[in-house]
């Protein structure tokens, strides 16, 4: 890639083929061609400024391009990438942004020609809303963006491609793709396997005497929350990451099971380990993810609208910004403890202050 | 009992205990007496009104009670019942708030004086604080309010805990001990395996490849917020709700096996049905549990100190209250999601219009 600004080619032009168009356009002054099977789509990433040009055909849109993202939902991505590898330029690099990638990978990797050039991606980000509509140019800004090159993968490629994201504002990071599937298997898909599990579980329970469903805590609530997201796109995602994603299930099962016996055997001590364990496991994750110590308070306030905003607003005021919530209404909606994770033991020394002088008490 | 004020025995003088005490002496006029081995929360049970007079032995709490409350930890609860039995007057009705019920009950069924004033209670409420100085007036205000009488119970034990329960604002419903400890199981004490469960497999799997966690999804901090929550009291609950508890993580186990074969055998088909279902379950347990439609919104935010205030403030200002709320900062935390769940359509479609007024848009 010269110091001209590079050519890009968008391949599905969603939430994340709309948002890289329109990084790479603000940010680098990019040409970026779409396509989409969707003509609506496509029309309206050119109206949004996602893209500077809609292509007739996927070849048309890949014709010139340095880069090629394809960026379409999981299911259609093998056959979109391999059409992608036939038909760019020999010295395109092209990339995916699916959330499974051995099993592309491997596919692509058969052809000597494409596993040159192609290097899987998976960027983490957006995956709360769908759409061009909701595309940003800020999507991917300070998001790890996983790649997965093989070892067959050329140097300049690999370079060309970091280098781009890395100018989108990601932050790349290379990693194998067997690896990254088990890591997605286990923090991204098997929350949601585990929130169908308990709903379904919870359901026939309640089933069995016609109960309704009761005032359940927040510990169900927050459990389930993504319980039966998105079926079109979760099946997909589920069998992209069949293999990895079955190993983690398994091993789920087998702690289960395990739990079970000790809960059975009467065996109080090794509960009690199991819990504070989990606790230590918790907090470790928690602060990795977070990139730095999180404090947690718990606070009991009157559950009137406008006070979680009037708590929201002072912290925000004072520069504290709050990493989570969690409310939990009482059964009579008046009254609720709201739990809070604040960055730094800085800012939450000043949330407690500040909560307290509201005339609130933390629990 | 006459229509004089009940004599009310709290026996163990935590938040449970403190409220009971708060709530009788408020709504009842109750004479309210208190005891607890630990000297320091009687004293403040009775400096903060909880009780009208701390007891110096358990005898002395009980011997003018029409009702004892023992609302000691579960693990104590056995041998605090058996005394609380052998001790009262012997027309006194005698209760317990633990969240297990099956054990308690059959233990104290053998006796058959006990048995027939002995009723297992288990309020559903004040979960996320301790300790007496939590302790609220309110704090049963519309709580649902389990009680697990046994055939052997007299009907005007009976009458007599359930007016009272009434008459302290909560909503006292008579369920089998057995159903009640599997309802309990999957509802509140499956979710904390599970989250544990979550942890334990996502730090064994990052650990392999010396990997940091990832910025997860909220999939995964939701599902695990519970994680290792205070293993003293957790590590109890397990142990006494062991049976029922271990069926219900056996069933799980079941299930996660046959979602591992369903994938490993490639079966789409499957997957998909199973995530419609779950989303399907999902919305009729929420619905039952908020007594009502819930409608949930998304929208995409700067992420800036003070824009959930704002948002949460002017819903607050037009009557909306939020019933939940989960924010997903993105990795920069300079943009985020957020999803809310607003009871009713017409709520929903106020916030909609004010969401949109403050020029977020609804994903």
């Amino acid at each position: 890639m010269s110091d001209a600004p590079p050519r890009v080619a968008v391949l599905g032009v969603g939430l994340i083929g709309g948002s890289i168009g329109l990084a790479a356009r603000k940010r680098l002054g990019a040409q970026v061609t779409g396509y989409d099977t969707d003509a609506e789509a496509l029309g309206r990433g050119v109206e949004l400024g996602a893209l500077g040009a809609g292509a007739g055909s996927l070849a048309e849109a890949v014709a010139e391009a340095d880069v090629v993202f394809c960026a379409a939902p999981v299911r259609a991505l093998p056959a979109l990438v391999a059409e992608a590898c036939d038909t760019a330029p020999t010295d395109a690099v092209i990339t995916d942004v699916g959330s499974a990638k051995r099993g592309i990978v491997e596919a692509v990797a058969v052809d000597a020609e494409a596993g040159r050039r192609f290097i899987g991606g998976h960027p983490l980000a957006g995956a709360e809303t769908a759409g061009v509509e909701n595309a940003r140019a800020d999507l991917f800004e300070g998001a790890r963006w996983y790649l997965t090159p093989t070892e067959k993968v050329e140097g300049v490629a690999y370079d060309r491609l970091q280098r781009l994201l890395a100018e989108i504002g990601a932050r790349p990071q290379a990693i194998s793709a067997d690896y990254h599937d088990r890591m997605m298997a286990t923090v991204s898909h098997l929350p949601h396997v585990l929130a169908n599990v308990l709903v379904a579980q919870a359901s026939e329970t309640l089933a069995q005497e016609s109960e309704r469903m009761p005032e359940a805590g927040p510990s169900f609530r927050d459990a389930t929350r993504v319980a039966g997201a998105n079926p079109a796109i979760w099946s997909d995602i589920y069998a992209m990451n069949a293999e990895a994603l079955a190993g983690e299930v398994e091993a789920s099962a087998e702690r289960l099971l395990k739990i079970a016996a000790a809960l059975r055997g009467g065996d109080a001590a090794t509960l009690a380990d199991w819990q504070r364990d989990a606790g230590e496991r918790h907090r470790l994750l928690t602060e990795q993810a977070a990139g730095g110590t999180l404090v947690k308070l718990t606070l009991v306030v009157e559950n009137r609208p406008g006070t979680v905003a009037e708590i929201a607003l002072e912290l925000g005021h004072a520069g504290v910004n709050i990493e989570d919530m969690a409310l939990h209404p009482a059964a009579d909606m008046k009254t609720g403890a709201i739990t809070m994770w604040i960055a730094g033991a800085d800012g939450a020394a000043r949330a407690r202050e500040i909560v307290e002088r509201l005339g609130h008490s933390i629990a």
